[in-house]
């Protein structure tokens, strides 16, 4: 037989366990009970009582509010005292609590039970006029506005206009006539707004706050703030109910909040503020200045030992630092509250490699208590959080870091002035493949058109430079070089200072001072205690030395991706590309081509060197020609205007000459077009270099006694045949640089998985391809049918608002579409060639949901630029535990 | 225990099922050899012979001679000569005969085993000098020529000189002691060129024939005829030998060939030409004229009655029309050769019906004896065989059928000339789809650029309008109205009349008679017969309301895509298209749209009641905004050039406003931009106006007593969410319509799946859909990541040229790639609702081997353009057999 649903539960009935019927709230407090410790006597309502209800059309379920006597009736006894009785009566706080932390929904009623009899009660019992008339007002103001929907402000304007009368300036200086007169006139400001007398009957002001509560969570801001944060509409709402404790007493009353570890620094101590004679909301309003938690040792000995035992003791027991409230009424502790507390990533390392090496944790929960996401803050420079500036504007936090330079408003403005030496923050509408130059050269970069996919923040954080996005009140005028700030006066010329965080998306006039970031002991104890548990390793996306470098810093176990066409964009090379381009013969492409193997060695020689002894998959070019001219329409505009004009003939000619080439190699859907493998078939001369560089760097640097391990893989394949071509057409020319220089080495050749077609044969693939890498980017644009640019301008952020994407499918992998791919290919791939080596080098292989995703998926690494590689580390350590445990979901809030 | 490998058949010991080691040629006369028919004796070495030839380095195998002397003693007993006998020589035949007929392999050696003393065997058994002379300089010369490879011209200026110095014209006026003269020339040649004396050992000549045989199976043009052709290289050849019969040794000898029916119209006669006193190269010399086959009825009437009897016997035996070859020796019939003949394709449908109702074939049968390809011919007008046009150029056979008009060098002028009623031939170096209006109002289109698959090329054969695509010989100069013909004194102005062929790319200066397709009797009835077997059925592709009757009268049962976008670029209606795209609020733009609202329902209703009581599946709208703008690069050149001409000022400001919006709408990548229900969800009032229409069409027609069936299709969608929102609107706007109509409508509303992501998740938007459609060119677009434009135009020639692909997959579908996709979607889609109806709409719905690939995934139906309605009504129902029968192959040629 099934039993009647139990609605209400004491406190000494629940435990941490039941926060899907508690809340988080009305668990901790049960839990704390249950531990013996000092819990003023209440109850909680269960979150299914609210579905009830709200199912009912917002009526109590049938025996809700007798439960809710019997249960207070319970209290009642444990108090000593009686609710609405007048001689000594029960003041009890109201509470909502859902099982997670849900700002939007009613928050708490405090000194219910109060009426014009029991007032006398209170009074008579404290001897304390001031105090009761005080508890009085507030709980009217506080009932009024929360429960019977008055205004706010008008409860303020009463007591403003209180304070003028009587000529003071705080709230603590009206005496209890004053506050009596105040309680009168709020209530007759509840009459004329609500129709009705104040409800007198503690019992229907119970049922009334209640509805409240349960009502609160379908208010439109909760719904918002759910949908948001995707949390489930159907959880619902706790609603507590519990004995009112004062620290508003007298002198040997106080109140106050601490948590167990220092929250910024991690540190074990306590660290919290209290204060005397005062009320939770009194430490919150900032009237009277807290102290620190350590002054209470001086104040109340014996009550600060009591609760640092108690704050021990609840951390043992949650194993986790917890975030305490508690109030002491006539020398005696309450404790109001405990949860999870709220920590920076620096302090949440530090937390858990402590705890871990308190033996409180495993190795896997502590790598479990550090989200990744938060290890990404610590990488990057910040602006100096003891700094108050004066944000002027903001936009997207496209990449993360702050820098400040001289403003310059072109890409070789920014290239020239930082060439120089001169710090230089790029500002512009957006950036395109040929700003590539000027943002290299930057500190920061700032657009005030596109979004956290655009070219400028895709790019940026590739570099790992500052970018804020999408800044959409900056207007700038490229030609005048300025740019004003929409609805300030503010204006920007070229060569001002400015302060960019790419972190937050701020942006400052000015220069306001930094911090380097700070890689402390145990970040990097966390990190290797990752590697030790994770399946998949990391790897990162470099194209330079340094780049490659530093990503060995971070903790990258080889290189993903090498591009090689970023070495082709060099501002210096560029002309031999294009010379290499307009040939018009293979002789001349050859003979432009035999220019830039020199320097496309000098750059892998590099790189393989700073990555002795771990590999280096190096991508041979990929994109389509074109993207190394003008642009077509600039050419359109200086030919028209050169032959109107009647310019230098000589001039003339070449540009249209250029014009026509530019033309013929232009495209409808280049992202579709000649680029990739495809380039290759046609022009195998331009593969037959880049592999002649790669093997003459990788063998130059094998005589010297380094042990370089160079990958090389072929982009865009789409079909068994282009790899077998190429293939072929690598090995030939890369075995012929090794047997000629005398030494041995091996070497890999494999292909990127970037059109569908590749993944659904992926088994034929597999045949010519020693190692598989994803580029989800691209695999993405076709699975999807997305051109990625043109989405970011014209409807991805319409289908994020409609709710037709929950996540942008260029940051996180589209798990239905994409990763089914992902998952087919995996499988192919195997069956042809066991043990194929297998990777991702997108954008999303630095994104934790997507790295949890390919460790399913069975990957063998991911790789992602170098700052996201602590990210990835953590991640992917976190990807293995969480198999290992079956699949524990995200922590929950509180 | 396995026997040794007969590798030598006498034709007895053979059959017509042996064709693959016997090849075409030798199964087919061992098979009459076997009917008891009149065939000089022979033997066939096996096609497994010559591949073991060519596997062992050009050597026979260990006993081949041998078991081809025992075979030759074989039929020396039959003949009653001996091979070599100086007095009564045997001579023989020696032809190549692979499994599949090759031109490229070496063709036949005749008389082979005559030497200066079988010779005079010859002389005394026939008493006929010059016969016999004149068989041994035709022997000399082709041994000389096919074995040896003596330069074949270099003996025909020997026999020229000879006929020079007796002052003769032809061969026949040589006496022969002329031939003997020659016979000794050839000889001296032969050894000139050979270093060696003409083979004189009738089993060395025997020998070395055998080697010429196996070596021409691997010429470099063999080789390439099986690459085109896509025929195994492991086939291999045989080698027939049999004793040679003479149709030259007098008036009662002679020879012919003939068809068992007439291969032009399919009449069941006997056709065909014989020569007496003659020899079979005689017939193709053409220096006498052949006769009439019905002639030799009258010339020997026993023989002719017999040879009928044996082609009656013949076409009974194969169960097909026959082609013959027979010779009559001192009156006395031989039969040569008998294979299954070429025939037109009217002929093709007249012989299989007949056959059908004749009880030869069964229904199936005769079905799989028609090529699909072969009716596609039939349907358009062609150039009047009887003609013989100068053909000034070839292109590209881009869209069927022939035309003839006057030449326009631009779509205006063609849409001008046009719409006056004059015939027009639109000739450009390529169209953009801003030149539709121009095309749709031409006979036929030419041009210099492009492929198959080009813009003029796709929509020509959409429009089924004539085009001669990519003929690159042409020089077009628009500016100057003129073409020019590369290699000719051609000059092609505007107004010129000009012929073209979109059969097989001809043009041609000038008018040349053409006649019009002819839907036979037998036509309609194969095509009734293939409708009754076929599980798939076919729909049109038709955008008109002319275009949907001319589709229902080709036998298509619905409309499987309407696009509703080439009814906004029609000219009338391009402005009001313009003013809604230009539209700044959507007030305007829903103003605009209600002017387009009425236009567009009349098409609906046009096209509704063309097919009525047929299903109509309308897409709504599709492509990007900026197509119905002008083109953003002619935008620049204008506004260039009308600011430095300090213009018009308010037209200045009119084009930069122009400007700025096509440059807002302008995408990097517009195949996978802001265009299907992604437009849609920006601006929903674009659906709900076409929504209207087509129920408001829908409705009136129903009022009006007719059975309109409106199915709505959204484009483009890759997730459900995309399909649910908008199949919400289609139907509130639709419920809306139909209830305030007052009549009774359903219809069903689904997707076109285009995008890998649709078919990845088609159990997902199977739940919102009620049909899904792919769309077979995006769909392929998006798998292999290729723009067709951008693929035709730069690297699809080269890729199927180097044979990384077998087929444009533009063309045919690419079953390994995006065919698993369909497998995929069509088992996903129909597991989440099961009976879906699903189709094709894209361009493989009307190619054959795809529509087999559609039968086999499980397809409900292809739609196509409405010329290839036919070629798909036969192709479904081929495929439907082929299945029934366990999937017979294409009929091998022979």
């Amino acid at each position: 037989m099934k039993g009647k649903m139990k609605r209400v539960y004491l406190f000494e009935e629940g435990s941490a366990k039941m926060r899907d019927s508690l809340g988080g709230k009305g668990c901790n407090l049960a839990e704390m009970t249950n531990l013996g410790l000092p819990i003023p006597p209440g109850f909680t309502i269960t979150c299914q009582a609210c579905n009830e209800y709200n199912a009912l059309g917002k009526k109590f379920p049938a025996g809700l509010m007798d439960d809710a006597k019997a249960a207070l009736a319970n209290v009642e006894g444990k108090a000593g005292k009686k609710f609405g009785d007048a001689g000594n009566p029960l003041l009890v706080s109201v509470r909502s609590g859902a099982p997670v932390s849900m700002p939007g929904m009613m928050d708490t009623v405090l000194n219910l039970g109060l009426n014009e009899k029991t007032l006398q009660g209170i009074i008579k019992k404290t001897g304390n006029e001031r105090f009761a008339y005080d508890a009085y007002r507030r709980f009217i103001q506080m009932f009024g506005d929360v429960v019977l929907k008055v205004e706010k402000a008008d409860f303020e304007h009463i007591l403003s206009a209180k304070k003028s009368e009587r000529g003071v300036k705080l709230d603590t200086e009206l005496n209890a006539a004053d506050l009596r007169d105040v309680a009168a006139r709020f209530k007759a400001l509840v009459e004329k707004e609500t129709g009705k007398g104040f409800p007198e009957e503690p019992l229907e002001q119970l049922e009334l706050a209640i509805h409240a509560v349960f009502g609160s969570w379908n208010t439109p801001r909760a719904v918002t703030y759910r949908k948001l944060n995707r949390i489930p509409n159907d959880l619902g709402t706790a609603v507590n109910v519990q004995a009112m404790v004062f620290g508003n007493m007298g002198s040997d009353s106080g109140t106050g909040v601490a948590f167990t570890r220092n929250p910024s620094t991690g540190e074990k101590e306590l660290y919290g503020e209290f204060l005397m004679n005062a009320q939770g909301e009194d430490v919150v309003a900032g009237i009277r200045t807290p102290r620190p938690i350590s002054e209470l040792k001086k104040e109340m000995p014996q009550i600060y030992s009591q609760f640092a035992e108690t704050a021990k003791k609840l951390e043992a027991h949650y194993r986790e630092m917890q975030d305490l409230e508690f109030t002491i009424e006539k020398g005696k502790l309450w404790m109001l509250q405990t949860r999870n507390g709220k920590r920076t990533a620096a302090a949440a390392i530090k937390i858990a490699m402590d705890m871990m090496k308190e033996g409180v944790l495993t190795k896997e929960e502590a790598l479990m208590r550090v989200s990744p996401e938060q290890i990404d803050k610590l990488l990057h420079r910040q602006i100096d959080p003891k700094a108050r500036p004066d944000v002027v504007a903001k936009g997207l936090n496209a990449s993360p870091g702050a820098a400040v330079g001289r403003v310059y408003f072109t890409a070789d403005d920014a290239a020239k002035h930082g060439g120089k030496g001169e710090k230089v923050i790029l500002v512009s509408v957006e950036t395109t493949p040929e700003d590539i130059h000027g943002m290299a050269a930057s500190q920061g970069i700032l657009t005030s058109r596109g979004g956290m996919t655009s070219h400028a923040a895709v790019v940026a954080r590739g570099m790992g430079i500052p970018c804020v996005a999408g800044c959409e009140k900056l207007k700038v005028d490229v030609a005048k070089k300025t740019a004003t700030v929409e609805g300030t006066d503010a204006v920007i010329h070229e060569g001002d200072i400015l302060t960019i965080d790419g972190g937050d998306g701020r942006v400052i006039l000015g220069e306001v001072p930094l911090v380097d970031p700070e890689m402390k002991g145990e970040f990097g104890e966390l990190l290797a205690l990752a590697d030790s548990v994770s399946r998949m390793h990391v790897r990162a996306n470099a194209d330079t030395p340094q780049n490659a470098a530093d990503a060995r810093k971070f903790g990258a176990k080889g290189i993903g991706l090498c591009r090689t066409e970023r070495m082709f964009n060099d501002p210096a090379r560029l002309p031999i590309v294009q010379e290499m381009i307009l040939a018009e013969t293979q002789e001349a492409r050859k003979a432009a081509l035999a220019k830039l193997k020199p320097v496309q060695k000098g750059d892998f020689k590099g790189i393989l060197a700073a990555m002795d002894g771990l590999p280096v998959i190096i991508r041979l070019l990929d994109p389509p020609l074109h993207e190394f001219l003008p642009k077509l329409d600039d050419l359109l505009v200086e030919v028209t205007t050169l032959s109107l004009h009647k310019g230098d003939e000589r001039v003339l000619r070449e540009k249209e000459r250029l014009l026509h080439k530019v033309r013929e190699l232009s495209e409808f859907n280049p992202m579709l077009g000649h680029r990739g493998c495809r380039l290759a078939i046609a022009h195998p001369e331009i593969y037959e270099m880049q592999t002649a560089a790669i093997f003459e760097a990788a063998t130059e640097l094998k005589k010297e006694g380094k042990n370089p391990i160079a990958e090389v893989m072929i982009p865009l394949v789409g079909n068994v045949r282009e790899l077998a071509m190429l293939r072929k057409l690598v090995k030939k020319t890369a075995d012929g640089v090794i047997a000629k220089s005398g030494v041995k080495l091996s070497y890999m050749v494999g292909t990127m998985i970037e059109v569908p077609r590749a993944c659904l044969t992926a088994d034929e693939i597999a045949k010519e391809a020693e190692f598989f890498s994803f580029g989800t980017n691209d695999l993405t644009q076709t699975t999807l049918g997305f051109s990625r640019d043109d989405a970011e301008a014209k409807f991805l952020q319409l289908y994020l608002k409609e709710g037709i994407l929950k996540d942008n499918p260029f940051e996180v992998l589209d798990f239905d579409g994409v990763g089914k791919l992902v998952e087919m290919t995996v499988q192919l791939g195997r069956k042809a060639r066991p043990g194929i080596e297998i990777g991702v080098c997108g954008e999303t292989g630095g994104e934790p949901r997507s790295i949890d995703f390919y460790h399913k998926a069975g990957l063998d690494y991911v790789s992602c630029s170098k700052y996201r590689v602590p990210v990835a580390r953590l991640a992917a350590a976190q990807a293995t535990i969480r198999e290992k445990l079956g699949n524990v979901g995200e922590r929950k809030g509180e």
